[in-house]
């Protein structure tokens, strides 16, 4: 069975790099442009804590947008439902994740916390509360991964490039939604998009989020049970940007992406998934990385409305 | 157990009647804003084929919007899922149901079937393959209930009625999107949105989406099970308006609403649920409808990420 | 002097007609489209109704966009100024002149009359005062041209890719400013955009609003002062469609452009201008005209705020 | 004669009085919301350098956006006219001033000079060429006035309160428009807006407008022709914000309102006028001031395509 699972994933990442040619690294830093975008790995992480691996799981990258999931599971353990969600809504934006048009438009809050709008006000609340160092240190108990560190090239390339990031945060701040000020806010939301991860780190937390917010190695919960539900739901309909409906169809289990090339998967009850493909398609999400998951999807089914699932 | 689920579903009933009163009923036809607000009624069909009912669950109102889903159904099967998809997305749009705005600006498709917009389209084609009579009888077999009928007075009203559905099946024809002609597109279109269901027939083709498409009396598969996979993820992230975000995290299970007050929902693998209540929130959402099916997510963890999943 | 005039309009010609290779004619309907492009033509029709002509001035082209003058002058003479602008407002939109997006998202009436939304409620607004006859005899004397006819293929032809501006006329009709029904609306709209003027035609009527709406030669009133006031602004500011600031800018003439080719341009107490050019711009103005009006407006001094104007 | 203009005037105010009711002074700085909203002055200095004054045309109040007119003038003259209009546009643009949507959605730079993405980058690009003190120098020249001073007050209250201006900025940024830092463009831009004035100081402004550049009195060419043409044919079709066709058919001169009160209006060869009115309409213009500038357009004849123009 176990020897199964490794070819599935063998397969798929062989099938997989052909694909990595038809993307782009994300280019708004040198640093991420520079990454090699051959690079294709996996990660399964089962729910007795077993990994398995395939391709370049074990190469660090930027978590980026993956961090957005992580702030809105501490802001609502730590802030509360009803104020973060009076700061941001759930709904998906059907626009391109830094768009400014919905917010300056027509509405009072940024459409989800899964776009730079809604998460840069997440991160202002936040960091309120918490240190970046004591969010560290609760990203790697998620991603069971003492390596995790700040990227301090990535960091301050981002800091040096965050015109349009500012543009989203003034307006917000414009609006009253920003409880810190803009500099601190976007501080938080770029250390966070900073911190390097692995495809394992990310199977990791995707286990963790599948296990109901428990670490299933100690017992220990991490996450309440109505965080990580809410969080998995906004993944569902708003974590591939505006790619999230076809991917629901398509791959079915709840993920978020990152410009980085990353995505973390969860297979509720099952697995967690991480994936590392930093050739990214138009709408920022690792090309090679969701025909992975796709494949995986359909020989495990694990599609959430899959008609039948099988023991792995 | 049984009588358990009944006095769950009283229970709820009797609590949302109370919501009743802060909604609206839609108001564009006089034949729907005529109806009587305070109707509220529930249907829940399990998977043996029992129905536990509660309030006005046989009162017969138009289907309107829920038959977006029957039409996208049998279009998948018709026409397949390559040209059903060239012609209308997958996305979640962000906007209202009758919005032009996306897809005059920027697109060359509608955002998904759920939409009006896609849903014209998608009925364009339908109309070239298939009559409304044997819409109809399917859509009988898929609910079944022999009864269903067109309701003559709320399709000539609606016809009466239909320039902004005519101006988004122009936009679609200049485009070159409709496979018909705009009269022959709407008249399927409208005749769909006619039909008279009631929250049972709802219910019972709630199950069969459930049952991977079966229908678990007869055993006889009315839909393939690729088709009720890509509908019921359909139903999830676009499924209640711009409010299908919230109501994922809230309840969880894939739905679908329409304008006369009914909604559609799918417990996969456990039960079908219909709801007639036709006061309705500024998004064209069933106010109450909407408030029971919290409670009953609640109380039977119906939620697709609930942490664990009783028996009933 | 008059020599002097003729040889600026020879001059510009030349000029001018190495531009018309950059642009494309209208290829909505095949009669557009196979207009030779590199034809270019220019007349002058002076205070004392003299007329000055170079280049393809007597060729017969579809006044197409350039009547929405017409229709606006002779709404605000028979239905009067309140009643025509509760139903169109007088505002650039910045959009294309084919746009429903403002009129969907925000607007209960279009932005201004010169744009397809807005001349097609004025259009229906008219078609229930007077009949399509009497308005081409208004606009033969306007023009002073008894040889203006309708093209009737170009007519059967619009009619029958009229799919856009159906949608549009919809939309009208769902929020309330078509005074008619939709056919009955658009067909007098596209008739009016179906008569066959020459650059010549242009001139005269382009004169005729420069002398305050009287015919110089026979001193007949044929429109109010205020109504030529009106037109005259609403031309400054939107008349060029979304290139109506920069025109505004470089050329500084009240004019009206039109897909068929023609601009018909006012210098305000001196002289009517007529151009056929039918290769456009992406905005759809004459791409050769634009450049000719650009450099007689330089020479004879004829911008609006020019620092001094000289005798012709 | 002159007593005539004097009781015109008069006249005009007693009238527009009753107007201030129904506007609100702005309010997103308590400096100016504090403001009693009952001033209403006007003044009229004609091409001989008389002044006529009636009303409060002696307050000193806050220039605000019509700054963006001087800066745009000394934009031209110090830049040129490519480098200034290659990062901004002459088109109005149907928004409101302070919109950041189209310049997101569809655009590499902001649509024209007058509104505040516009003003913004023309300021970044003059604050890399001229010291603030040389502006207020030149905006003393410019409106005959050596009392200008910047209002310290209003400064520090706008810089408090920018944060929707500095969304604005970093947008412009991100797209590469700005030539010097945020902070940088936002100072100069704020400081021209904070400048004191009266509407005295803008009838002499409006003279020079009038004048091709030249203060009439001391024969002194402030500003060439080519940018005071260009400026005027800016000011007509984008002056008054989203109400600036309105006022063109209705007023028909160039004119450019902040939301202090004031506007500078041009009769272009004849007079510039000034007016305090700090009632604005919804759109930010002084509500009794543009009804007193409609009666004097109407009694004097100003409009640019009035019929025929007595002497004064």
């Amino acid at each position: 069975m176990e020897e199964r699972l490794e070819e599935i994933l063998d397969h798929a990442i062989e099938n997989g790099r052909g694909m990595t040619a038809l993307g782009k690294t994300a280019t708004y830093i040198p640093e991420l442009g520079h990454v090699n975008k051959e690079y294709l790995g996996v990660c399964v992480c089962t729910g007795d804590g077993t990994y398995y691996e395939s391709g370049d799981s074990d190469i660090r990258f930027t978590i980026q947008s993956i961090s957005k999931v992580i702030s809105l599971a501490v802001a609502l353990e730590r802030c509360g439902f009803q104020k973060t969600f009076d700061r941001v809504g759930m709904e998906p934006s059907g626009d391109s994740f830094d768009s400014l048009v919905r917010l300056d438009l027509a509405s009072d809050h940024p459409s989800n916390p899964m776009i730079n709008s809604g998460a840069i006000a997440v991160a202002s609340h936040l960091s309120c509360e918490i240190s970046f160092e004591r969010m560290l240190a609760f990203t790697r108990k998620l991603c069971m991964d003492d390596e995790i560190i700040l990227d301090e090239k990535v960091y301050h390339s981002e800091m040096g490039h965050i015109s349009r990031n500012k543009a989203i945060a003034y307006l917000l701040e414009s609006k009253g939604i920003l409880e810190n000020g803009v500099e601190e806010s976007l501080d938080l939301y770029v250390r966070m998009c900073s911190l390097c991860v692995t495809a394992r780190s990310l199977a990791g937390f995707g286990l963790i989020l599948a296990s109901d917010g428990i670490n299933p190695l100690t017992g220990e919960r991490l996450l309440s049970s109505k965080v990580v539900q809410t969080v998995k739901s906004i993944m569902l309909t708003c974590g591939m940007y505006d790619g999230s409906g076809r991917f629901a169809v398509e791959v079915g289990v709840p993920s978020k992406s990152g410009v980085g090339g990353g995505i973390l998967s969860v297979v509720d009850k099952r697995m967690g998934i991480g994936i590392f493909g930093p050739a990214l398609d138009s709408k920022g999400n690792s090309i090679a990385g969701q025909y992975v998951l796709r494949e995986l999807s359909d020989k495990m089914r694990l599609h959430m409305f899959a008609d039948h699932v099988p023991e792995y």
